[in-house]
């Protein structure tokens, strides 16, 4: 494979200001969310989990249509794929083909961790390409940035940091997650005086310095959830360059106000994650009453719009938002 | 679901008990590693991942049939699965099924951690049923014991603990992790004067207390590596009730001595994990002079007695080996 040049921070922020939008879409679908009247034109009753693999990706296909020119990314929850298996993971290997079709980056949340060959082998499936009898070629589940979790330390994220280097990708490795009980480990105050979550900062924001970008961010990111505005605050001061992936904004809580401080003063720094909030809007008001199930995905493109300019507005207030 | 009644922890003893072997084999294959003779039976240059995804449950259910008498349960870890996509999983899927068809118990090595409803899909996938239209379905990948990673707290190990008791199935969470940086977050002495470990361990024997089966084990594991038998030792003391799932035993350099303290004086509370040290035993000597490739599994065979034998003896000179 050839070495390319380009960096995915440089893209991503390219496509924020193509959208003039930090958010993202989580493409999250379970089998109880997808309308009754999808599910009935691609279920196959003799093979239950392609018919749910073909519904999945067909309600993917018509959200990203619908959203394509409002985010500048999808994220894709591999649980909700893998639970349905091999069907359920070509119904995500189809979403992630459509959605970099239609000019959309992929941020495949993963989570993964591991050492050694282990790591390599999930770095090159989401990020690279594997080895097959004709040579290398892409894998199917290539994806743009991918979730890491770091608990393994340096060498399970090493072999993620060379893929990224040599396929030209990028990552978010997690930091300090939404959760109530992300503390649990995350907060505890170390030796040196600072938290869990703090040291891992400190790791990523020194080896996100080998592949920051023309625009100054770096394509190594960090998970920090819109629910502890006060930590994302001290995590900004400590990784200056790297772009946060937000998670936690809509239904689990998080406000546009709480998203602020995940952002540098440029206005640029973070993406914003909201999945059952737009995917499922067609279930709830206002859009329930304006839309019918058929038009689930309208549905989810006004709320991808709304959101987008919640959380403008919050920037703008602050005075964070870019000079669009 | 009918909520069954057995416990996994007794499962894996029986099973422990029949091989009178505490030693499992990873199935961690690689496209590399397959025979070439094999892979040129199964192999489809038209559809190169699913030939791929082919020869990886050819070579698994070689070794499967020839180490079926020897071991408890097998290992597959799934990134070596995943990098080919729906096609690699689809060979997983195959693994799972035919390993358990011999009598074996199956750990899956996924390393998961979510939280929510995105926890909650992941174990459906790997420990229960899934919806479809057909209702409640055993999933894809069904398997006994899934291995869980701990850094986002408790309400992202919660839903995996609802699901071993919901389906009568057993996890191993990572506390202390074989590689040399695992140290960086889990060595790390926190507030309390313990170190993160420690207080990972602390949770795992806590919660494993629901779980305990009639042989006062729980089916609420945990991963400590074989490279750490200092710590080993410790975490003995504060998790007496949980397996350890034990990786590092071969190829990562720890020895059968290395071992002998992740065991409770009964002799139980341990399964040595080896994976590229049984699976690709006919590539090393002295086992390469003795098989063809086309005997793989037959040196992978006695790769599995050796090692068995390496570690009940180690365990018979500590006078900690089970009365069999």
């Amino acid at each position: 494979m050839k070495r390319e040049t380009r960096n995915m921070a440089d893209e991503l922020l390219q496509r924020i200001d193509e959208r003039r939008n930090p958010s993202v879409v989580g493409l999250d679908p379970s089998f109880a969310g997808i309308p009754e009247w999808l599910k009935a034109r691609v279920y196959d009753y003799d093979n239950p989990f392609e018919g749910i693999g073909a519904a999945l990706a067909a309600f993917n296909k018509m959200i990203i249509d619908a959203v394509a020119d409002v985010v500048p990314a999808v994220k894709p929850q591999t649980a909700y794929y893998e639970q349905y298996g091999s069907a359920g993971l070509k119904a995500l290997e189809e979403t992630i083909r459509y959605a970099r079709g239609k000019g959309l980056l992929v941020i495949v949340d993963a989570k993964r961790n591991d050492i050694g060959s282990t790591a390599e082998a999930y770095a090159s499936g989401y990020l690279g390409a594997v080895a097959t009898a004709r040579g290398a070629l892409p894998s199917s589940l290539n994806a743009d940035f991918l979730t890491v979790n770091p608990y393994l330390g340096s060498d399970g994220l090493e072999p993620f940091l060379q893929a990224c280097k040599q396929y030209s990708k990028g990552m978010f490795i997690l930091v300090k997650t939404s959760n109530p009980s992300s503390g649990e480990i995350q907060d505890r105050v170390i030796e040196s005086g600072v938290t869990v979550y703090q040291a891992v900062a400190e790791y990523v924001a020194g080896i996100g310095e080998e592949l920051v970008g023309q625009r100054g961010y770096s394509a190594v990111g960090a998970v920090v959830g819109a629910t502890y505005p006060h930590e994302a605050e001290s995590l900004r001061e400590i990784m200056k360059k790297s772009i946060f992936l937000v998670p936690g904004y809509g239904a689990q809580g998080g406000s546009a106000q709480d998203v602020v401080p995940c952002f540098n003063g440029d206005g640029y720094g973070a993406v914003v994650n909201s999945a059952r909030g737009i995917i499922y809007a067609y279930k709830r008001e206002p859009y329930k009453s304006r839309y019918r199930a058929e038009q689930f995905h309208l549905a989810a493109r006004e709320a991808a719009i709304s959101m987008r300019d919640d959380i403008v507005g919050a920037l703008q207030r602050a005075g964070k938002a870019p000079e669009w």
